[in-house]
């Protein structure tokens, strides 16, 4: 089979097998097909796009391109949840313990942040000590004697997408929907969960702006998951505005530890009980959203979700003491409120400014391999649908730099829009599939 | 300007500038721009096409991509001529010396055949001694002193071209009318002659099967040489079945001597003609198509055509007692007569199929640099609408391997299609643009 052909089939509008897309897949990993096919038949598929089964074919191949993890050995049914990335996105940390001392088995590999969208491991590595990187020993003896265990990517699994991918950001060839989709759940079947929750984020901060291409997206992946077998669902969350109140990596941590304890932010809490109901459901554990929820409240209440955060973070070689007393964690030098203008109604406050503010204070990466600092970013004091008095804080800055805190306070001044009519309090879950 | 956001501009199906489309094409002639980003433009190309404007800025480009030949130190209007590409179309070698002897000067570079696609040089070099491949010194001074010059590229004409053809070629883009009309137009362009006619084949022994697809190109073709200021023409001619009757290269040159002394087939004098009327208009050599007709009648009766080839052929090196005695040609030995299996009227003769009869036996190229036996292919001896009796000759086998005609003559045998109702002859000029 020669891969012009593959092209020109694509290129036709014709659906592949899975053998061509095989070829080309496997071909291009072991650079057996030059990067100048591989390019013109991903512009192909952004052209013509792929049914699923084409889909489904693609994320196997891709995951089958590297090692394929398999965890029945550490439990019976092993967990996993996936963000499409987004801004003050904490729900990991919060997920991870909870659905764990539900007796779940979540062994999450993870990614960094990169661009506005800020990565686990980052905010876990704010604590003293912890280590985001673990061999695939360690991965596997820590799921098993923890339930929880959340590590960067130890081997590569399916480097396949790291090849085309790379290929795809310097051709254009990025936003489409196979692409995107088998990108996603190839790393996450090569992973070797049983049961899969996405939260696919919608609006301003997020990579689909749109409640159609969100779902679009969802219902590829769970479409996928159940092609290869696996159990999958899919939330589609708001992310207009920031999740919860802090975004920056270790005041989102101390955000988790509240929410942990009982004292997090409703949106925040929403998410996990939303995400989690799902786990459990999927996992045999509940019978419906009524009684998972009932569960994780519980787990909540009893303190058995904060203690599971603690031995995980102990286990990974955290300091206990620095989630116990947060004020151990990495400080900010300079902390200032960012006063409101007027008196009014919040109407909006723009996830993506937001970001790149934080970014600007070091928060965030603007390229890979960028160092960042775990104690700048901001906390909102103020949400969508909230009423602020002139002067009244509408988030508080947290930066170490005079410099960069006076570009990120223009930055975050623009992000917020204010009203002097009431605004209702936007939709969280925008739909569960 | 990034390469990525050029190629991005055109996925979203927006017109791209001169500046952006020169960008790629010097940078990927240089090798600045990486093939696979170029690959994914000409795919970008394939899906949304160009505008007359971009295609014309990028026939530009391309022809600027390498030397420009100037020729208006060697006569004030040079002219050119280029096929599309055919089967036994050695019109060049008729319309050459015709157009020359009314005073015009043809300065010709020329391909050497692949595939099913003849070439000129190839039937020249039949002639013993003829030099192909001249200096471009020497070219200059050929048409400088005899008004016509033949010759295989000496120089590289529009080497973005070469690059980009290469790339197409194993991309699955190659069937792009934008791409198409600006690879054949750069180096026409480059070439330097002021007054081009553009013979476009249609049909089953042609690149372009449909009329439609012909006239498209043509028109893209004619555009591109207004916007660059130079006066071009195109003729679509008829190619289901070949052109006059040889197919081979001594065979073809034998034919065009047979039309330059007044004897040749009808249809190839008439597209000669056709060819030769729109050059000598363009150049302001004659008022309408009665008067050039007349012009082109009178040097083919005077026997000026044919003194005109004799000097071109001996300039170029090749010996006059071949062309006047074509016996000196070379000639195959196994020369046989495939007979009509019935009484009946010829309704098709498969131009491709007799093309890769002729290729089998050896007259052409499957790869480029495979040699080539000039002394092979076949004569024609009934065309289509030609009434044949069964075990009269439909055409005449020269071959030098009996392994070689015996696969040659099943192929031939199909490519004969005969009814017992008459057929009207089918028209050779479809269209003039």
């Amino acid at each position: 089979m020669r891969v012009v052909d593959i092209i020109v089939k694509k290129k036709a509008g014709l659906a592949l097998s899975a053998e061509e897309i095989d070829t080309i897949v496997q071909g291009c990993t072991r650079d057996q097909i030059p990067d100048y096919q591989v390019a013109a038949w991903l512009m192909a598929i952004c052209w013509r796009g792929m049914n699923e089964e084409e889909t489904a074919n693609l994320t196997l191949s891709m995951a089958r391109s590297g090692d394929l993890l398999d965890l029945h050995d550490i439990a019976p049914i092993t967990v996993d949840k996936h963000s499409t990335g987004g801004v003050g996105d904490k729900t990991s940390l919060v997920l991870g313990p909870l659905v764990a001392s539900c007796g779940l088995t979540m062994a999450k590999m993870s990614g960094r942040g990169l661009g506005f969208s800020g990565g686990t491991i980052d905010k876990l590595e704010s604590i003293p000590g912890f280590r985001g990187e673990l061999s695939l020993q360690e991965f596997r003896e820590a799921a098993r004697c923890v339930g929880l265990v959340i590590t960067a990517q130890s081997l590569e699994l399916a480097p396949a997408d790291r090849k085309l991918y790379a290929l795809r950001d310097v051709t254009g060839t990025v936003d489409s929907l196979p692409l995107i989709a088998s990108s996603i759940m190839s790393k996450k079947l090569a992973a070797g969960s049983d049961c899969i929750v996405l939260d696919v984020k919608v609006g301003r901060g997020a990579f689909m702006p749109t409640l159609d291409q969100a779902r679009a997206l969802a219902t590829a992946m769970v479409d996928i998951g159940r092609r290869a077998g696996r159990r999958v669902r899919a939330v589609l969350s708001n992310m207009d505005q920031p999740l919860g109140q802090a975004v920056g990596n270790a005041l989102e941590l101390v955000e988790a530890i509240r929410a942990l304890r009982g004292q997090g932010p409703a949106d925040l809490v929403e998410l996990c009980m939303q995400l989690g109901s799902l786990l459990l459901q999927m996992a045999g554990r509940a019978q419906d959203d009524a009684q998972a929820r009932q569960m994780l409240q519980q787990r909540l209440e009893s303190g058995a979700a904060w203690d599971k955060f603690r031995t995980f973070v102990i286990h990974q070689g955290g300091d206990p003491q620095a989630i116990e007393q947060p004020e151990r964690l990495p400080q900010a030098s300079l902390v200032e409120p960012l006063p409101s203008p007027q008196d009014g109604y919040i109407a909006a406050i723009d996830a993506r400014q937001i970001a790149q503010a934080c970014t600007d204070l070091g928060a965030g990466r603007a390229n890979k391999g960028d160092l960042i600092d775990h104690a700048v970013g901001v906390v909102l004091q103020a949400k969508v649908g909230d009423r602020v008095a002139r002067g009244q804080p509408l988030l508080v800055i947290h930066a170490n730099d005079p410099q960069r805190l006076a570009q990120a306070r223009d930055t975050l001044r623009e992000s917020f829009q204010l009203t002097l009519e009431p605004v209702p309090r936007p939709p969280l879950i925008l739909g569960v599939i």
